[in-house]
């Protein structure tokens, strides 16, 4: 059940845009559902950060007009310092950062400059669904790896999404002379796996191996619960040159609107990136570049203390957790507990099953009947993968409690009439 | 003289971003110049459209956060409407309008969008000199037709860009059935050329003969002088299906730093840019749209009016024309009058010659030698035609009254040790 409304034929290359994720946005809106469906918070910034940007804004004429092509300088100095300090190297704040439109255009930008017609390139699954098409859209070719939930675990206590896994051996059999590049996602969407250092040494050693590039999609490296601790897989051995690693403003600072991400390399691969960013969008809005840049001087200050954002919000992000996980359990529905990020996935197993896949039946139903809205799983996953991983359902649960509260409610009153 | 420092090979094309523009802009930033080099306004945007961006900061979480992906919908619709006003049709706001990151990105979805391998796309030069490597990137081949300064009008009078004519035999020579698009750009940077509606017409006829779609760049068209008509090639009979039409916020209210476009069809090709847009940078800041939704709102109201922003800021720029021209004549420097836009050419032509193009030998000595940065016209021309006009230097007038005043004294010292 994958809808093509977007589909663009080039010469060399078929592209689809699954227009799942527009649909079930579409869908919750028209139903005013209460909407656990769409990764973004229903709150604002903190103050700090609104505060900025107010600031920058009344800044003189340069807030508001053009600024350095690939970077506001205070952004690039301050994000080379900071994740300087992080993978323990000099970073150069204006070779090796590139400000972009969003993780996404940051994410589009890494894919045209690196890949090639005919490169492949490794997804692991489940992964944000712009991955694929976006690879095609640079020629490659994608292949999959299924995080799977481990056996030994399955059963035994509450599921969490550190028991999905990546087969050492499976993964290893996709490395090939075609292979150009990894794709990996930590914090995990929609999982919320968080990958331990062991298991990007796994990946790094492939990587090294054989020479490939890690594009390592980080936007909610900030969003860790449990003392689970995000790492860089830019800083293992051998891996600063092999990666390129995204970051996103609007997940580190609850401001997904504000559309600005970056992405970081080394020098070399840093250049054709560029190219890509001169060719599509040549710079980004001053003021917000300003207001992020104060941001995170401000947290470089506050770092590991109580005061720092990057502690309150995965603070309060825990506690929403923990209320939707109970709300879920309540009505009879086993989620799957997530190591960080926005969302958590619910298994299905236990429900009935029908022509099209379970997710997408029980996603549909439940907005349109009982105007709770939610995303089937299978969106994340590869065409060929999609029937096998089809009985999740994500919830995001980065929302004000009086949503949670309104989830409650709905979900309680649907396990009543079970 | 063209630098290539941003070169990517693809295995089907190779691609060059000529830094020109970036080498000048760091030029200009090295020596702490007057700057009349970079196209943007050193003043700050209207204070109504200040205040709306301030109000819709404030205005609840959903403006930090993520809006429709195509467009915020109070934006899509006052374009849709001030637009359907102008070229007299109905415009859809959900289906005829996608709101980009910048002009520059509507520029790039449009050339990735219906530009296939090896079709041909017209550019008139002079030309913003991004629409070739993106042409380029998108797969196509760029054919060159030149703007040149008509016979009869020669040494008589005060020269005009509205001298600057395309040979209609000649553009008509480069129309075959590899042809997809041509690319005009009205007013004009760097000529300041407002094409007439005869001009259109006889693009617009080649369109419809030849099937050629028309990208239609018209960033400054709220910037028009002496009386001259801005003219939607849209507007003409058969040419909405065929024309994709361009817009800037930046522009439109001087606050480039704001990185906010559109571009505007029908539903037909509104489909393919809409693909790339998904594909690349997937949706736009939500309290930008938002404030630049009211500024035109307010800009409906006030149409046509003294109070109207788009009779204003053009009459401000009328004297900062005059200004300008007034002392590059003193200084002896031959200014073609600019009919909209935000840049005046000079002419050099009684300067000496040298190796290098002489229009990049006279910016470089005139930035480090006396601190007045330009830019070289050579560099928006094809690597082909760049010899025949270069001796042409573009200034840009949208500046401070006392910037136009320290370009004047550099100018009156420059031309009194003549
Ligand atoms: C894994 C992942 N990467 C990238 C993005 C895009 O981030 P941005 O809004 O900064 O473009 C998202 C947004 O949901 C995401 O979940
Ligand atoms: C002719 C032309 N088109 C497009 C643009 C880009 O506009 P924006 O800043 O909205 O991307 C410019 C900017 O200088 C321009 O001169």
């Amino acid at each position: 059940m994958v809808f093509l409304i977007y589909v663009i034929v080039k010469p060399t290359r078929l592209l689809c845009f699954c227009s799942d994720r527009l649909e079930f946005t579409q869908l919750a809106a028209d139903h005013r559902a209460v909407n656990l469906g769409q990764g973004f918070p229903d709150f604002s910034p903190p103050t700090f950060i609104q505060e900025a940007l107010r600031e920058a804004l009344s800044g003189g004429y340069q807030m508001h007009q053009y600024t350095r092509v690939f970077g506001h300088p205070p952004l690039v100095r301050i994000l080379a310092k900071f994740f300087g300090r992080i993978v323990g190297r000099e970073i150069d704040p204006f070779e090796d950062v590139l400000v972009t439109a969003g993780a996404y255009q940051a994410l589009f930008c890494a894919f045209q400059a690196l890949i090639e017609e005919g490169d492949e390139v490794i997804l692991v699954e489940p992964f944000f669904d712009c991955y694929q098409p976006m690879v095609e859209l640079a020629g490659g070719k994608t292949v999959h790896v299924s995080l799977r939930p481990s056996q030994k675990v399955e059963g035994s206590g509450v599921p969490s999404s550190g028991d999905w896994v990546l087969s050492p051996e499976e993964l290893a059999s996709k490395f090939n002379p075609r292979t150009k590049a990894i794709v990996i996602n930590t914090p995990n969407n929609p999982l919320g796996k968080v990958y331990k250092t062991e298991e990007l040494q796994v990946i790094a050693d492939l990587c090294v191996r054989h020479d490939v590039l890690c594009i390592s999609d980080e936007v909610y490296e900030w969003l860790t619960y449990d003392g689970n601790k995000h790492v860089k897989i830019a800083s293992l051995p051998g891996m600063w040159e092999r990666t390129v690693t995204i970051g996103s403003a609007g997940k580190t600072f609850s401001a997904t609107g504000w559309k600005l991400g970056w992405a970081i390399s080394s020098v070399h691969n840093m250049k054709n990136l560029k190219i890509i960013h001169l060719g599509s969008v040549y710079q980004c809005p001053t003021a917000t570049q300003e207001a992020v840049a104060r941001g995170f001087e401000r947290e470089y200050e506050l770092f590991g203390t109580p005061e720092s954002y990057f502690q309150q919000l995965p603070a309060m992000l825990h506690q929403k957790r923990e209320k939707l996980a109970s709300c879920l359990g309540a009505a009879g529905l086993q989620p799957v507990m997530p190591e960080g990020g926005y969302f958590m996935i619910v298994d299905l197993s236990d429900q009935s099953t029908e022509d099209e896949p379970k997710d997408f039946t029980f996603v549909k139903w439940l907005t349109k009947e009982k105007g709770l809205a939610t995303m089937p799983v299978s969106t994340f996953y590869s065409p060929e993968h999609r029937r096998e991983f089809s009985q999740y359902v994500r919830f995001c649960f980065v929302k004000e409690d009086s949503t949670l509260n309104a989830a409650e409610d709905i979900l309680r009153k649907w396990s009543q009439t079970q």
